[in-house]
């Protein structure tokens, strides 16, 4: 697929994040300092909110869809929907539409406009489903003869992490306290964390909810569409807490999106195959055509008031399993899905030292640190680092992008229980 | 604190669970259909919603807080609302109350009457916090020598749950499909679990929303109120999924809690202190009070169509960790706590084989069948059994009761992808 031009000049640009092909959903500020939903187009927010209380945009009668500045509502309605509301918009903002004059007054520059959380997180399932990541991590936290689980070609291993801990790029992330155990300590002290990690993410946002178990067909069917998600992780934390039930705390400090949902429909032209299986999977997870996507990815890490590094790079192919695999699996038990329901992919790395997507993994639990091009060197993340992960499918002439993905890291509370 | 005698004279029983010193809370569908707020007394349900719609209960102003039937926003009003609340319905139902004649049209009977889910779940957490219970499963998971973890003394351990798989009692419940490895097999299949087990457990339903850690005084003052909670478990799915980030959809078919919730106000005389320390706690988990509540639990199994069996008796007192230190721990990362989050204590068995809180415990492993009162055994659950837990904290002369909490085993589908 060629790039399709838009009326808004900067959308035709090959390098803009948002060309007529994307049309992501986010929510922003509006003038009136209420949500509204807004879809990007070049450097500007398309105010979907507005369109639609003069009428511009109807969805499903009477219902008032986009009122709240929330996009769960919209999800809810299903692909039929989805599609319509696409074609609309599209004609809208193509090249020589007949009504561009009256839409310039639905434009809201996105430089200096404050994005908020598009959708109502309902729950946030978080997956362990790359390859190169799962054998770094296992042969550090459990040595290589067990660094990847038995259940791991079988199974997407997944846990359930924390919905109301989701935030949207731009917010700021407060180092934890939580429990740590150095090796050579007989017991944990309760102390800020020391080791405060990234993980780069693909998150798939459910947008069709589910009785009972569903095929990786009707799984792929039921996802609206993708973000990009930093799962910030406490790794001493975590070492300490997470057997025999898994991750806990070490998680629940915060998980960043980025503020661009990006419609499945945008990302069609880029799928492509999960890595062929080393171990045959089970019939409920075989997938019936190409479930991943071609996203290119990277990490940067800008010190306080410093120029960025790109600390990673890598791709969403490199991926063993689909979000539409893991969720089949994740209603294999007849666990009901909702609309709003999150699944991270897991950290995406690839399989050189330079495509990793985890502090953890680039400097090898800290034994390696990375140095940024500012000279100064990283093991974990210290205070006042920005962190951005930044994506896109890349076309012939054109990217669909999801926006930076941001957050800062700020120093810990001297007392956490201090009011 | 003595019987408190209401007008409504099966609450003056002393085998009734409801009296005036419990007025739980649930919701029931009203004659019209809809769900209605009540609270019990006797063998009655007291109409909150139409006592509201009638302007003889009101709560913060002109707000309809009743009128969809869920206590969600009821609870988000906080300690003092609750107190109130309290003292209003107190009055109305008390022995000589002066409005009694009136009253009488606002009750409902229980018998007969569809109890639906009371609130809206958040998110929901279970711990692991029951020392008798972890120590026996870690013995039959992973051996005699690693049964505690290292960081159980320290931590209540716990894990995210599927707060969308939550449903009241009377649901039947559906035996579910997964991935099931034989301990000799070199490879699982995907079949319908063999080992489908009960968790007697309370859930602490969190009222008032946080942000930032708190403490185990502010995590008390948190909780609205406690309900009983089966944690229905898959044990052979949970055996090869679980490992290394936790129970995922071994967990997710279902869990059931009581229709009633009992407000922490009405298990006020019955608190108790947690067990002697093992090992010191960390200062921010130290209870600055009796935190646990004395409250009598049993466990009955009813074959198809045959009398029920009591498998287990046990009590709340038995846990090592308080639902207080669950929440005080689980806001340590600056996790956001919402209103409506239901902390599951985690299976409280008591030292005794009598006082075992899962089949898994009692049958160890299925290889003790428990023999039922009708002469049948049992090594894990049947299709067709039906579970109930009962819990009582017992005053002088009258009990503070959460009604049953009930499910009925169903066989798993022929084929779960069947349309």
């Amino acid at each position: 697929m060629p790039l399709m031009r838009s009326w808004v000049e900067a959308a035709n640009a090959p390098d803009c994040d948002f060309p007529l092909n994307n049309l992501p959903c986010g929510s922003f500020r509006s003038e009136d300092g209420e949500p509204h939903c807004g879809v990007a187009i070049g450097d500007m927010i398309l105010d979907v909110t507005r369109l639609e209380q003069d009428g511009l945009i109807q969805m499903e009668d009477e219902e008032e869809i986009f009122f709240y500045g929330d996009w769960t509502e919209f999800m809810s309605l299903g692909p039929a929907a989805w599609a319509a509301f696409r074609a609309t918009v599209t004609e809208m903002l193509a090249e020589g539409a007949a009504d561009a004059p009256g839409l310039v007054d639905y434009l809201v520059p996105m430089a200096g406009t404050e994005m908020m959380m598009p959708f109502t997180v309902a729950e946030y399932t978080d997956f362990y489903a790359g390859k190169h990541h799962a054998t770094n991590v296992g042969t550090m936290f459990r040595g290589p003869e067990n660094a990847l689980p038995p259940n791991w070609l079988s199974i997407p291993v997944g846990y359930n992490g924390r919905a109301s801990s989701v935030v949207v790029s731009g917010t700021d992330v407060r180092r934890p306290w939580g429990q740590l155990k150095a090796p050579d300590a007989e017991l944990p002290v309760f102390a800020p964390c020391k080791r405060f990690d990234l993980e780069l993410e693909m998150g798939a946002i459910v947008g069709v909810p589910s009785e009972g178990p569903v095929t990786v067909a009707e799984a792929d069917e039921m996802i609206f569409g993708y973000v990009l998600l930093n799962d910030w992780s406490a790794r001493d934390i975590q070492a300490w807490e997470y057997q025999p039930l898994g991750p806990f705390q070490s998680k629940a400090t915060a998980t960043t999106i980025s503020p661009w949902i990006v419609p499945k429909a945008a990302l069609e032209p880029f799928r492509c195959d999960t890595p062929a299986r080393e171990r045959p999977l089970l019939d409920y997870l075989k997938e019936p055509g190409p479930m991943l996507y071609d996203i290119a990815l990277e990490v940067g890490l800008a010190p306080e008031g410093k120029a960025e590094t790109v600390i990673s790079r890598t791709n969403y192919r490199e991926m063993y399993y689909s979000s539409a695999q893991q969720l089949a699996h994740h209603t294999t038990s007849g666990c009901p899905m909702s609309t709003g329901d999150m699944l991270g992919s897991g950290t995406i790395s690839g399989p050189e030292k330079a495509q990793r997507g985890a502090l953890l993994e680039i400097t090898w639990g800290g034994k390696e640190p990375v140095t940024l091009d500012t000279g100064e060197t990283r093991s974990f993340l210290e205070d006042g680092d920005t962190l951005t992960l930044r994506g896109a499918a890349l076309g012939d002439g054109y990217r669909v992008g999801f926006g930076a993905c941001t957050g800062k890291v700020l120093p810990a509370l001297d007392d956490p229980y201090k009011r």
